[in-house]
This record gives C-alpha cells, structure tokens and sequence, in this order.
C-alpha cells in the first residue's frame, strides 16, 4: 500500500492521494500555519478507526442478512494533556443502528468489528482502549 | 476531538466529517461493494501518519529558518497477510525535500519528526517499525 502526500501551500496544508487517485485534505492548528483546510492528522486516524469498524459492522450484517437502512458512527478520543508528543489516551465509538435489525445482533457485530475485526484498531497502541456503544435511534 | 461517519449508499461509502467541517471520503474494496469513491481506512491511517510527520518536519525546519521550499512524503507499507485482521507489519516514510535546506538539519528534523514528536505514531502499536529516509531531488 502506498500513499503521497504534497504540499499545498507554505504552511500545513497537504493533500494525500492513493493509488487509485482518491485525495483528503489535510491542514493543521493555525498555531503552526494551519488555515482550517482539512481534517487534522490525529482527526484522519480518529476517522479510519471509526470507518474501519464500521465496514465491518455493515459486512457482518449484510452476512446475516439484517436490513441496516442505515449506520452512523460518532468517534470520541481524548488524547495526553502534557508532554511534547500526544497520543490517544481513549478512544469511544458510538453506533448508531437504523433499520430491520435484531439488536442484540446489531451488538455483537459491534464488538466483532472493533475488538476482533478492525485492522486500523489492530495497529493501534494496545494500550489505548476502544470502547464501544450501539443505540437504536427512532427516526 | 469528535468526528462522525456517515453512510452515503448501501455498501460502505461514508463521509467523515470533524468538528470545523471538514470532511474525508471512505469506501472499501470492491469485494465489500466499494466503488473507490474515496480512500480505504487504512489508507486514512497511513496518510494521518506521513501528514503527520510532515506538519513536524515543516515547524522544525521554520524554526530553524530553513527555506523550505516543497516537502513531499512518499509513504509504504506492509500488511499482515494471514489472519481474521490485518494490521500494519512495517511502515516506511520517504521525505522529499526541495529548496535551500542544510542536509543534515533536514535529516535531522525527519528523524525528531518520525521518532519522537508525531502523535499519530506515538498512538500507533508500537511492534510496527516506522523507517524513514530523505532525499534532496534536483529540480
């Protein structure tokens, strides 16, 4: 896997592309330049953290034919308060489930996907716990 | 820090978005229904960390009043092949540097950069190496 990252402007405004030429843009706080362009970098980990656990919600789900209308995920981390360096210190992930779909399996796919499935997870610091909720919003 | 995901079709399209708005593009392989509508998660993983790396690499050299012209970052890496989940097994960073930059600072500022200042790499399983070179391409 391979990805290029260019710069954009005199500050730190990137854009990274795959090798299929998909893009993000990514900028950084205005304290170093930072004109609000993109997502942070520790926001773009929070993200794949968040989409490679729910990819995984949708094909386990798909597997025991649930009909999921519909999955949103909203990603909370809090990060090291002191030091020059600072990692996630906890990660939250809360599902939110939509659809025809047997809750308690709705659940288990959740916890499959991010304590057994999800690769992004997997390189994570094991030390930085990942917990989980899934909610069944009325709409 | 929060970011939310949602679900654009029926397979796994989603859009990321963090709390200033801006958003990232996310689908999967075509064997979970992808249409390379954006960059897969562990793409976004690899590209928060080379951006990352390079927001350091580019205070550095300011601080340092190099003329940094351009920096471009070049970034690999290797999978698990075997197993449920796949994780990075090594990561391997390549820093293009352009303009009238003092070599060794330069090389200096990628390996504080990588080693010890990126947050996305200190959140990162710390069994996967992340190497890194600089070069100085003549344009």
């Amino acid at each position: 896997m391979e990805i290029t990252l260019k710069r954009n402007n005199e500050h730190v405004h990137f854009t990274g592309t795959n090798s299929d030429g998909n893009s993000v843009q990514i900028d950084g706080s205005a304290q170093i330049g930072g004109e609000e362009k993109g997502m942070r970098p520790m926001e773009l980990l929070l993200t794949s953290v968040a989409a490679c656990s729910a990819f995984d919600v949708v094909s386990i789900l798909k597997k025991q034919r649930q009909s999921l209308e519909d999955v949103l995920v909203k990603a909370k981390a809090d990060r090291a308060s002191e030091g020059d360096v600072k990692p996630f210190t906890a990660i939250h992930l809360t599902f939110e489930i939509i659809g025809e779909v047997h809750q308690e399996k709705a659940k288990r796919a959740v916890q499959l996907a991010v304590e057994k499935y999800c690769s992004v997870g997997a390189s994570l610091n094991p030390d930085i716990p990942v917990t989980h909720e899934t909610v069944f919003p009325v709409r």
